[in-house]
């Protein structure tokens, strides 16, 4: 029970202090049991085997439809695959050939087949192929836990607070959690961007990663604290770091009690300038808790989750009834809709979408919607009989050129000259936007200003695109960055064009809940800021602080400046200078 | 016999008329033979498939190392997969297994295997896994027909003209062909972006694709006329239209002869406004051919290949033998030579990459070369030995902020320091620039200008980030266009940063040799072009003909054009109104 301080990547921030739980799947353990059966137990063998097979398909579904609501479509994808494997010809069929010829057990079978795929993607050379064998073996555990009646895995049962510490957290145990009794995370494995760092820091719990081998100096029932912005990671601390600790800990629930006033306040700098706030959000559950963050207005209502959860395309009826539950949550405060942002990585079950070499480059979005003009139309009247309802507002995603643009115009004004004649209600006066998430559409925004009634800047997309940088790859995470000077550039290029027409712009990527970012957008005269709904407060708290004409004059330093390091340096200097309280990333 | 017009989708222009050679590769046929041996002939069979395996291996490796230098390296790492499952632990040894414990002919084992493998692929959800199951095919088959001492394809044995006539053409089936011998190609499947497509634009061989179910109308012997442009195909022609095309050739050929005699005039407008015409290689044996077709200088050296070629880092001395002899060769013209731009779906044997969700905006170019300095410092101390026999410039791809910029500056400065404490001769007047293909750069090229000595932009990957678009994805090519507004306005603010600085600005990517563009780049002022030497003639036919002012004038009126469309009629309207004679793409 010696004090021990180990060193970790800290990848969410905040402080805690609790009992470690810790976590090894079932995959680690081996299995019990006979393997061989004699002739007349097969057919009771491929019967228990049939039954688990039902019952692991119905968990994973039931894991992506939480994965999809808490997690977010990336990871329901990972799940997904899994899923397939289920249904694969060459997978279960091969278990009860495995059961009728061999004579093996059910268990035996399953770890036979399981085996023999996984060794087979192992053995090839191509990572990507390598890397689906833990999803095979994943699946395997899963069929031999549910034909043992054994609960798959006991995350879900957590039922006290802890601190999970684990070699590694994947998708198919973390959607299990309840982040209530969930403390705070420590891997063996991971960096900034491993999947352990980015749930945590969507949940906001404070988390430590790739501590290393000194993981084996944990053991179940330590106590621990972590800190998860210095990455330290002490065991069983002695009382005076436990009341040092306690103390930091404090401080930080004060300040979290400061900036929790700042929720219903209007966004205005000290001299006057107002913005508008507003959150992102995939569900219409999520409306509700928006409100109760202080949203103004739903900057960004990604559709698409709606239809990823579905066997088949939603009716026109079921999106209407969807899209007008947040109209009506919303109260006549404007709400934007983003048609269905979906292909390349992210598939629909009932569409039938290419793999591709490099899905962010391809036929996704809009190229989708106006390839698939059935969806489009249906997803449009449902968005405008929703109009009815309250101030909707209608967004297309991924536009890169004037033509998608005025295709898609196209369509909506067939949709609305149809309902018109249809006699059915809508707001004919809806707003009609884009994302500006490819640089072809800010480096033209001028053109585009003309025809649209606003813009909402993607900086997620925008960054990944304007860098050549996957967002989510480890190996180049480190060039990705929305302080990138031509980032900036080029948002400033957007909301000057859509000014001088007379239009707004909002902003629906990271860089709009970024505290740090916020003088500089002030500067910019970025009009509506869109971001996920815990982070409103924090923005609010911050442009309270600044002074309009100070941040223009920091926006015109800052455009001098060449590299990412200098721009964040000078937000940081501009931070000290201006005394200002920034809550930041505190794990809440 | 009957004459018979079929229309398919041309992709590579030129009229030719010819003997059809019906191809059949060898998958679709059936293989004889029985199947069951004794214990006695294990061995045999065992000592039969090692020495196939051998064969085989050997011949992908002969096919690999021509499709590197004849048709890219994409198509080389097709074909490297390939190879790759020959040492495939799940494989090869899985036929031993067969034969051993099933008593199989070499021939039976393969074929089991393989279809195992090919069905477990086939039968998964993933597009990107089925789609390996044609390459375990095509592995299989080569092993047959290496047990079986036949000749794998029969397409290295053509050695009359005939126009090749297929269902489609994969590229271990295209890298056999002998191009002396083809006069067209015509396919049932595929589109404007097909493998198919591809190779015969880059080869400057006349190609119809997609003609669908009515190749079934062509035999084996027919005679046929195919128009690379219009996509028609006629089947046994009457003696009048065969007139007709041979005189629609002899109009062609004509105009080929003219634009022979631009081979070697220099750059200049009728006004006098004089550009340098260089050339794009991958190999030192395309200098000699670049100088016969006009290039003044080799624009971009890719050094990639000599690494592609290699079992393991090739080493300072074979690196730098390679760059002598390309700068012996262009005898004191420039020749810049671009470090490494390996990586994402490039894939060196003895670097282990990791395998990429989106590999066009992952771990590739300077960001590979940076991380690897062992490398990098290797390279540069050949480059810059080099540069002792002539006119050196060095380049950088892929650099996306000044951090990188200085870093690989800075590495530099190291090798010339230390190649001049060890008394190594160098010129030291080097001039070194950047790649500019990344938004980002482009955006920023005021602050790059100040520190680099020139720009080329690489409009391939430039149009890809700028658009979001793969532009080797089918889907989405439509969008990939280097006529794209957003993509002159980058262009130009390249140019106009080097100009400024009194540096310059070349051009490596497919824009420098598309002749329609020509007056719009001299228009911009661009400095130096670089492009497959084929095409230096037809673009020096153009600026021939055209006018500084003229084009400067044309440039700002489409500087004022918002679609692509817009833009390409445009030029296409300055081509009429001034007379152009422009040989274009004319399959030569």
């Amino acid at each position: 029970m010696a004090e021990l301080t180990i060193r970790g990547t800290g990848v969410s921030e905040g402080i805690r202090s609790g009992k470690v739980l810790l976590y090894q799947p079932l995959r680690n353990q081996n299995l019990p049991g006979r393997a061989v059966i004699s002739e007349e137990e097969v057919n009771h063998e491929l019967e228990r085997l049939q039954l688990a097979r039902e019952k692991a398909y119905r968990e994973l579904h039931a894991l992506i439809e939480r994965a999809r609501i808490e997690l977010g479509k990336d990871k329901a994808a990972i799940l997904m695959a899994q899923q397939a494997f289920l249904n694969d010809p060459a997978f279960y069929p091969e278990m009860e050939k495995e059961i009728r010829q061999q004579k093996y057990t059910a268990e035996k079978a399953v770890t036979e087949v399981v085996e023999r795929f996984a060794g087979l993607f192992e053995g090839m050379n191509d990572q990507y192929l390598r890397e689906r064998s833990a999803d095979v073996r994943d699946v395997g555990n899963r069929l031999v836990s549910c034909l043992q009646g054994k609960k798959g895995l006991q995350l879900a049962e957590i039922k006290e607070e802890v601190i999970l510490v684990a070699d590694d957290l994947a998708p198919s145990d973390t959607v299990q959690l309840n982040k209530k009794y969930i403390l705070g995370f420590v891997t063996r494995v991971g960096g900034k961007t491993s999947h352990t760092a980015i749930l945590s820091r969507s949940l906001g719990i404070p988390a430590i990663v790739g501590i290393g081998e000194a993981i084996k100096q944990i053991h179940d029932g330590d106590w621990l604290i972590i800190d998860g912005s210095t990455g330290a990671c002490i065991v069983n601390p002695n009382p005076r770091l436990m009341k040092e600790y306690e103390e930091k800990r404090k401080i930080e629930e004060q300040a979290l009690r400061q900036l929790e006033e700042f929720t219903f306040k209007p966004a205005a700098t000290t001299d006057g300038f107002r913005v508008e706030m507003s959150a992102n959000i995939g569900s219409p559950a999520e409306a509700k808790p928006a409100l109760e963050q202080g949203a103004e207005g739903i900057g960004l209502y990604r559709t698409e989750f709606l239809f990823m959860n579905e066997a088949q395309m939603p009716s026109e009826e079921k999106q209407f009834e969807a899209y007008k539950q947040v109209v009506a949550t919303m109260e006549n405060r404007p709400v934007i809709i983003r048609t269905l942002d979906i292909g390349g990585d992210k598939e629909l079950p009932y569409l039938s979408l290419p793999k591709e070499m490099n899905p962010f480059l391809g036929y996704r979005a809009i190229r989708l919607s106006l390839d698939q003009r059935e969806l489009m139309v249906t997803q449009l009247r449902a968005i405008l009989r929703a109009s009815a309802y309250g101030k909707v507002k209608i967004m297309f995603p991924m536009i890169a050129s004037l033509e998608e643009w005025r295709q898609a115009k196209a369509i909506l004004a067939e949709v609305r000259d149809r309902l018109t004649k249809e006699g059915v209600d809508f707001d004919p006066s809806v707003e009609v936007g884009m994302m500006v998430e490819v640089p072809s559409t800010a480096i033209l925004a001028d053109q585009f200003a003309k025809e649209v009634d606003f813009f909402s800047i993607g900086t997620n997309d925008l960054v990944q695109y304007t860098l050549a940088v996957d967002r989510m790859n480890e190996k180049v995470g480190y060039l990705y960055d929305h302080l990138h000077p031509a980032v900036i550039h080029l948002v400033k290029k957007v909301i000057e064009a859509s000014h001088r027409e007379g239009k707004w712009t909002g902003m629906c990527g990271g860089m709009a809940g970024d505290p740090l970012a916020a003088p500089l957008l002030i500067g910019l005269g970025l009009d509506e800021w869109s971001m996920v709904a815990g982070s409103i407060k924090k923005v609010k708290q911050v442009i309270s602080q600044v002074n309009h004409e100070e941040c223009q004059k920091l926006l015109g330093e800052v455009l001098e400046l060449s590299t990412t390091d200098d721009v964040r340096k000078r937000l940081e200097d501009f931070q000290k200078e201006n005394n200002l309280t920034l809550s930041g990333n505190t794990g809440k």
